[in-house]
């Protein structure tokens, strides 16, 4: 088994996140997306999307996209969960944690993607070129910083966002918060109810990972 | 608990085929989007993303997003699996489903939200309004052919998406393609793989829900 994955990219984060809380070790092996090794040859016969994190299973099968390599492991090493524990809680973080991925990561990831130079031609993820769209990096700060807006009235009078447990949820709404400094974008004063959460779950050993 | 829908609308589709599939009965209420009704003051106290499919638990939890709902439901009436038998199935299911999401759907949606006039200001899903983008329709018309290229090869050698089982990934795929429709793109001579699997699911009883 190998899980493919790069330091400095949010994605390959949550896993590692994940991973950490679990007390899971994967072997890992980086590849160098600063580089565009994710676009070489060699990558692209293990992962044709040309993206990490990318999980390589003994039997040789694939698993890419952050959601699915983490319901691998929860499925084989239920303890401690965090996906949820019941089914109304699982629910609760498949929610929030897509609705994470559409409103903060892919809002945060727009804005970036669209507008700094060295993305020229790779507004998207994946091993197709797509060229930058000046007003679709305009709209994804925008959704950003509403995204932010959201997750403080969530953490209102909650632990964490989906009620007394960390879950996945939180590690993606982490990950993304901290992803918005390469937009220059961070919670500010109004945002009580984030910066309480965010120092705590930030304090966790698995946010190192 | 309430399932809230619309006939006309794919992602409510999903749900309402995969609870087909695993032959369970929820009271559905109609939210005509045609007629903006997910805008309207009464849906947004019960739903403040102003989407559809929405599932509301008799406690009162609200689960929005597709993956979420059906989720609940392959937890709470596990038989028959509809999202993967065993771990590294779950895992195929899921990195299917959410690329089809991203590259089918999101692909179709943007293409259609960004230049017909009937959503004009309405580019995106959700209570807040934004405007469409001229280019990102044509984006979304590229990705969504290739979506059709990529499925089929997909399913090249393989009976259903993610092997000998019909799961959650086909119901997405089999959405998406159409959905397609509303932009004019539909599978053409070149993708024999898709439309060998699509004359078969489409003839599933499910596919009529």
């Amino acid at each position: 088994m190998k899980l493919y994955t790069f330091k400095l990219a949010p994605s390959p984060r949550r896993v590692r996140i994940f991973l950490a809380e679990k007390g899971i070790e994967v072997p890992m092996e980086e590849v160098n997306l600063r580089e565009r090794e994710q676009l070489c040859q060699e990558y692209k016969q293990i992962n044709d999307r040309c993206d990490v994190p990318f999980l390589v299973l003994d039997d040789g099968t694939g698993i890419g996209e952050v959601e699915a390599i983490c319901r691998y492991f929860e499925e084989t090493h239920p303890e401690p969960p965090v996906m949820g524990r019941d089914a109304r809680e699982k629910a609760l973080v498949s929610m929030w944690n897509h609705r994470f991925e559409q409103e903060g990561f892919f809002a945060i990831a727009e804005a970036l993607r669209n507008a700094n130079p060295r993305f020229e031609d790779r507004a998207l993820i994946g091993p197709r070129d797509y060229k930058q769209i000046p007003e679709l990096a305009e709209r994804g700060k925008l959704r950003a910083e509403r995204f932010f807006d959201d997750l403080d009235r969530q953490l209102t009078g909650r632990e964490y966002v989906c009620g007394d447990a960390f879950t996945m949820a939180d590690i993606t709404a982490m990950v993304c918060v901290d992803f918005a400094k390469v937009i220059e974008l961070q919670p500010g004063q109004r945002h009580a109810n984030l910066l309480r959460w965010r120092a705590e779950v930030s304090a966790r050993p698995s946010a190192a990972a």
